[in-house]
């Protein structure tokens, strides 16, 4: 009995092992998440939940205050004091909500949006200091071993914390603003045809417009010293190195790039740029069934789905007394993420929600159009699921974004200070019944969705190749070892300059002898 | 019973139907393929049998006399008469086999090498051009109705006949001598680090290199002009246009380039460039019996697989017997692709073969090393299978390949005419024994077959792509639309330089003006 029992236990234990590991996920690895806050981080987290599903230890590092951010029971959090409460994030972001509604003086906008900026990474860089110098924190990320950290460079703390653990890095972005990212890729941009950050041009440009993105061009290397200085000093102190933000990030293994053509302009690439423009996009899911019936009440006449995105949903009650009447002059019914105040005559074909599930709506057979302020997960998701759309730019990217869009005849603009109910019920108008923003619409999406590989798996693909091969180096290229002029070949081009003139001095010279000496001698024959 | 019969017959049509419908092939498409004779069309007929075995309809169109291309049962083939016969063509190829073994004179090598590919080019253009005038046949490719071209733009008929019936073409290609690939991709290629064609340059340079580098890329147009001038020619006559072969293969919708970065330097990249490096390595396969015994047979030291490419076979006597002399002295087996002549004492370690199963021996166990001549299909087997390689480049791109490999530490290099038993005996001994060449090349193996999709996959989705589409518009940069002097903002700088020069001019005038207008109220002053 006590033998049968002895191999009943090591039957049971055998196939219990046999079990486990047939159940146990394949061999994962250890990522540290640094996501940068607001919109940045939605995208990122599809990603960094993908990765932890497939078996890896994520370690997400955030701020103690935070906005979007929120941790997962997929992967573990970390989070780290900043010297911002709660409260005063609220307040800020209040004033940033506000703000955008606000018309700044013609020419200024720039400056705004410059101020805006600068004021947000500021901020950030204050943040990041006090995690840098977080001795104990930073012990302990030392020693979890992370084999890569997946991190958006549009704030430095992430690529500075890769370069001083010495791990490779994953890039995840959508841009740098001022082109910090192709100047640290060394990726050529021509500015005769690669428009420049707000320049307002596309890459078919006039001479003028020429002019301007050249002169742009320039001007960005100013803006990169004024909104990147303080990343630059940050860097050089806490690395006790002689070294530029831009150098940092150059080290970058892999840069996964939110792009994509059917929404920006060709141009070229580096080797180890990852496109994966539509990251966000996915099939869309059931609606709740209060909201089914909402969208199926709408009839023929089908749905307008309004956002203004992660970061803006209530604004000014005269503004949005503007939407509403306009809404109440249209035959659609329309799902708007509003937080603000809500007047008493709400039209009866509109449905406010603190949160949209914008992707799911943009995918059902219902939605006719979509209007948004353009930010590139909103546009992704509209290109996607093939949705015209009404933009109305707010800040940041979002005017070239919109600018892009509009160019492919699939989109109609308007201006948030001077929109009136009949500019919008125009412009619904148009995107809806001429069918011909609908058919570039459909051409374009069957563009963007044919591809070889889902962004996601490619995006997968590749941190998980940088942890394999501890980084990419066979895809940097040398044009990193060289300064301005070497890349130009300026010294080269002086070089042979100073060559020709020499020889072209000297024959002369000697030429210039042999004539006088002719000269000289006919004169003496002569005067023999 | 007649209602029974009907109904029995009606039940088994609509079980035939359901059975057709479900074992006919996904829907195919028409493709026209229009290779390059020699090792061009080994790769480019992996694409086409793929693509044909995936239920598209192949045409081959291919010259009456040929080498290498053959038909097969997978794919119509239309062959069309050239002038020249086979007997010709046989003579040709002899005297070009003989000629790689000819020391030519020192500095003279480029100029025998271009000579070789004019003499090379200008038959294949005569060749073209009785095709694009031979009329009926022209015209039965136009009511074939093709959806796509595919063809290697390394000549020009296929480029040309798929612009005249207005086809979107695909193009297979390794490159094209004298940068006219990236040129006409608008792609930038800085001579600062991309090294030129035969510059024997890294990536790498010193300042001397690059100023031989950035001579070349300057030489590099006029060879262009040498070289293409009969396509540029020919291209403008027939179609009746202003137009140069570049401005042709411009036009080109997606690239499918033979190019990986563990083989070649990281450099810009353009959106519609796929590559597919190392798409003709495959899993090897089994060998015959006969040769896996001889394989086997090999022990502990392994087999050493040579092979100078697909035309090159043979060389002369003296020249063979220095390798004959070589294998006797070293413990591994040989397998030699070889059809000359076959001397008395061949030792018994060597098998000489008329084929070889290059693929499967290199990736064979046993395999320790691979003399080649450094032919990219053989580079990419050897890097694929991970085979350190003894090269011995004989023309073309051969020394350039060779270069790279070498620079990463995976092969060495011998010099046809310079070749000695001894130096051969101890390369072999070098990346047999020396476990640095075998390290380096499994790490840059690992590298090279860890890729999202395999080459022969993406090949096939970027063709089928541009049939679903009719092209690839939405990568062709703006760049194309733009001159030298606008694509480089020459005018843009010379318009902003003169208007700094007349801003300055003005300025200095009139502080001139007020200076001389002070200086003479003054002096009046003092005259009063």
């Amino acid at each position: 009995m006590l033998k049968e029992g002895w191999l009943w236990g090591l039957g049971s234990g055998l196939l219990l092992l046999w079990l486990g590991a047939w159940l146990r996920p394949a061999e994962g690895g250890r990522v540290m998440v640094m996501p940068v806050e607001g919109s940045h981080w939605l995208s990122m987290k599809v990603l960094a939940t993908e990765l932890a599903q497939r078996g890896h230890d994520i370690l997400l590092l955030v701020p103690e205050t935070n906005i979007l951010i929120q941790s997962s029971e997929l992967f573990r959090t970390e989070t780290f004091p900043v010297n911002l409460s709660k409260e005063e994030l609220s307040t800020s972001l209040k004033g940033f909500q506000q703000g955008v509604f606000k018309r700044s003086p013609a020419m200024m906008d720039i400056v705004v949006q410059l101020e805006r900026l600068l004021n947000f990474t500021e901020s950030q860089v204050r943040g990041c200091e006090s995690l840098l110098y977080n001795k104990p924190l930073m012990q302990k990320l030392k020693e979890e071993n992370f084999e890569a950290v997946l991190t958006d460079p549009f704030l430095p703390c992430g690529p500075i914390i890769a370069t001083a653990l010495g791990i490779p890095a994953v890039y995840f972005l959508r841009g740098i603003p001022c082109g910090l990212d192709f100047s640290a890729l060394q990726c050529p941009s021509p500015p005769s045809y690669v428009p420049r950050f707000q320049s307002g041009s596309t890459d078919k440009m006039t001479f003028v417009e020429r002019i301007q993105n050249f002169v742009m061009s320039g001007v960005e290397l100013v803006l990169c010293r004024i909104m990147y200085g303080s990343f630059d000093e940050l860097a050089a102190r806490y690395l006790d190195a002689d070294v530029t933000y831009q150098d940092i990030i150059s080290r970058g293994a892999i840069w996964l790039f939110r792009y994509d053509f059917t929404f920006e302009f060709p141009r070229p690439l580096m080797p180890n740029m990852v496109l994966i423009g539509g990251i966000n996009c996915r099939k869309s899911a059931l609606l709740s069934a209060e909201v089914e019936e909402f969208v199926m009440g709408s009839g023929e006449h089908g749905i307008v789905v309004f956002s203004l995105g992660s970061l803006v949903s209530s604004m000014p009650k005269e503004k949005a007394a503007i939407f509403f009447k306009a809404f109440s002059m249209i035959p659609q019914r329309v799902l708007w993420r509003y937080t603000g105040e809500i007047p008493d005559n709400v039209p009866e074909n509109v449905k406010l929600m603190k949160w949209l599930p914008q992707n799911d709506l943009l995918g059902h057979p219902k939605a006719r159009a979509f209007i948004t302020h353009g930010g590139t997960h909103g546009i992704y998701e509209g290109i996607c699921h093939g949705v015209p759309m009404v933009m109305i730019p707010l800040f940041g990217d979002q005017g070239d974004n919109v600018h892009r869009v509009a160019t492919r005849g699939v989109g109609v603009i308007l201006n948030i200070h001077d929109i009136t109910a009949q500019t919008l019920v125009d412009a619904l108008n148009a995107v809806i019944n001429d069918s011909s923003y609908k058919q570039k619409m459909e051409k374009l999406s069957a563009i963007h969705n044919d591809r070889p590989m889902q962004p996601l798996d490619l995006a997968v693909y590749w941190t998980e190749f940088v942890m394999r091969h501890k980084g990419a180096d066979h895809l940097r290229p040398a044009a990193h070892d060289l300064n301005w002029l070497q890349y130009h070949s300026l010294d080269v081009f002086g070089f042979l300059l100073f060559i020709v003139l020499i020889v072209t001095l000297v024959t002369f010279k000697c030429c210039a002898l042999c004539w006088r000496r002719c000269c000289r001698k006919t004169q003496k024959r002569k005067e023999d």
